[in-house]
């Protein structure tokens, strides 16, 4: 059995070394080796034991009849894409742990594999190591999943926790993740929420079977929490953080990605540094919690060769993957109910003015001059407009 | 699709619930309706709406060709045995909630439906709701799993759960929850550690590929478990859990089910309740866990319906699982290696005889008389001869 990897990265160098440090148990799970034979990457590995398998061209690849499976650890859209589809198409097994890809063109290239009678298996693209989305694809069938909540960044789950138990500011962390490979030289995709905004786009996809366009979720990143919403967070007994939720509403899904306040009682509230986890409610599991390491080289390279392994079982018998094209049109968001924590220099009579019912006072001076409150649970349309008439608002987080 | 049910208790009832309230979504992901067309049970169900369904002969089930897929719920080796191989000898799927079964015949009933090209799954043998035998056998495939701790029974989980908040005696914890229907009128198999280790078995034979017999398994339950060991053990910061563990040695595992003393940094401490988990660690994935309702009626009939979805998306395809009749001869379980608290009425100087290395006390004068202490990393056999020394010793648990 023949496989190459296109992009010989972090990810793709983790899978080559999977595939040799676990050889034997592999080919004992699968019937027979499974053997690299070429890999596809614009560097020449002068020295590398990996350069006499480098080949530059992706046609190299698609032409190699010998090669069934291939590996996807480019990054981005494009080339990707391109890249994919035409392996698909001349009857390769595809595995990816690209969330961009997965995100912008799941649907359709799940469908080229269908026609194909090949796979397209994408497990490493959320959760890294964590099998969520086999979990949700071929164990959680009997279920209708109403709510999955995810800490499905590392990054900045490393920098929420760094910063609770630090004291430290947001740019002083920051400043250390990038020292310590926790996070990017340029981190905005990670802070600013787009990469949790593609990974709960996926999940969603999955449990809805329909195509959930990531640019229609709202999103909101971590660049704002300060040393004092930290402060306040210990105050009431929560710990912030970043989460990719999905709620079912009527026949659709309402999704968001924010921080939150998670209280201790929720599984999530221990899921710290740079581990991930997704908490799923089914209407006939119950509650459900998958946790382990969300990124880096080996936890997203087991991921990647459990789809190996997988595929090698079904070389030419499409598994089928519930995710059809046509797009999901999601719940209005204005609708989710929440509490929210806020921060204001408005006085009480302001903020007696500002929401009907009765908010709940945090009794602590952590900042002058400011109050904390809490807000029985509301719609959040209706609390934009409640907040609106605080102009000393300094920051709001929403409670989970 | 015409499926049966054989046991109609609170899981078949579960499954059969499950199959009705989600009929729509189950269709969807199967391609067609699931429809249940006979219920084995020796009762009548008189005037309920499954009276029409009843069949009192399993043989009904086997003759009948529409059928092919099969639930068994009954639990117990026999009878449950001779019907599961009569309905895969006749070319049916099944799946079963049955450890009991599993443990003792699961690799040769896999081999029985490998040979006629149908499948025998039991996702819901072991922690009920979560799909932790799926993410065995199908996901993390890529590693070699080099460590299973697990939280498989509920019932002994509420009770120590309990004992801790309570500070009640066993007896007392025992009472309440047989009262609130958390432990059976004959509670031996869960209290005695035996369910867990079944469970232990099942996912031990699944790593490793060959089968455990349960009885060689070390096993000791909760029954010894004082209010005063529960006082230690948040003296030390600590929770009394029973784990069912595995571990890779060499070539095979060492297995055990007992009492353990986990610390809060293990993402097992805080699974309290009826809750179950399962914490595992791969040489590629690095630490995993999974989470969830671990019995009852639903979160149960979840892990069932799980498997007739998949069964019937494989209707005639066989999906191998590795788990070969061959013995698999468990490692020497004096060569496990822990650190052990102890409780003795022995004064120091007998201590320190007995244990070569520095033991670490524990400054808390919770029963008069008696000193508690931990000992430095040891193997088990080390620790069984220098315990002996000490005759005043009251209580021993491993730590996790």
């Amino acid at each position: 059995m023949k496989a190459a990897i296109m992009g010989y990265g972090t990810i793709g160098s983790g899978v080559a070394e999977t595939l040799r440090v676990n050889h034997d148990v592999i080919a004992k799970r699968v019937g027979e080796p499974i053997e690299l034979k070429k890999v596809l990457d614009l560097r020449e590995f002068k020295g590398d034991p990996i350069e006499p398998l480098i080949v530059h061209d992706y046609k190299d690849i698609v032409n190699d009849p010998e090669i069934r499976i291939v590996v996807e650890t480019m990054g981005g859209v494009e080339p990707a894409y391109t890249f994919v589809k035409a392996m698909l198409e001349a009857g390769k097994n595809v595995t990816t742990s690209n969330k961009a890809l997965v995100a912008d063109k799941g649907a359709e290239l799940i469908r080229i594999a269908r026609e194909h009678d090949v796979n397209f298996m994408f497990e490493a693209s959320v959760g890294g190591g964590i099998p969520i989305i086999r979990c949700i694809e071929s164990c959680l069938t009997g279920d209708v999943i109403e709510y999955i909540a995810g800490i499905v960044n590392g990054t900045t789950n490393y920098m929420m926790t760094d910063m609770a138990e630090k004291g430290a500011d947001f740019d002083a962390v920051l400043k250390e993740a990038q020292a310590k490979g926790f996070a990017e030289k340029d981190p905005t995709a990670d802070i600013e929420g787009y990469d949790a905004t593609r990974k709960i786009a996926i999940l969603t996809s999955l449990v809805a079977g329909q195509q959930v366009d990531y640019n229609d979720i709202p999103t909101e990143g971590i660049t704002h929490i300060s040393v004092a919403d930290m402060k306040y967070a210990r105050k009431i007994g929560r710990k912030i953080k970043l989460l990719a939720t999905s709620r079912e509403v009527g026949n659709t899904y309402s999704c968001r990605v924010a921080p939150f306040l998670v209280a201790p009682e929720s599984p999530l509230y221990n899921v710290d540094g740079v581990f991930n986890a997704v908490f799923l409610h089914g209407n006939i599991l119950g509650d459900g919690m998958f946790y382990g390491s969300g990124a880096g080289k080996l936890p997203t390279a087991s991921a990647v060769v459990g789809d190996i392994v997988r595929m090698a079982k079904h070389l030419n018998k499409n598994i089928p993957i519930e995710w059809g094209e046509e797009k999901l049109e999601l719940a209005d968001p204005g609708l989710d109910r929440y509490r929210f924590f806020v921060r204001t220099t408005d006085d009480q009579s302001a903020i007696d003015t500002a929401f009907t019912e009765e908010v709940e006072y945090i009794d602590a001076d952590i900042v002058p001059g400011e109050v904390g409150f809490i807000t029985p649970e509301m719609e959040q349309r209706e609390f934009d407009e409640s907040v609106k008439k605080l102009p000393g608002t300094v920051s709001t987080i929403r409670l989970a």
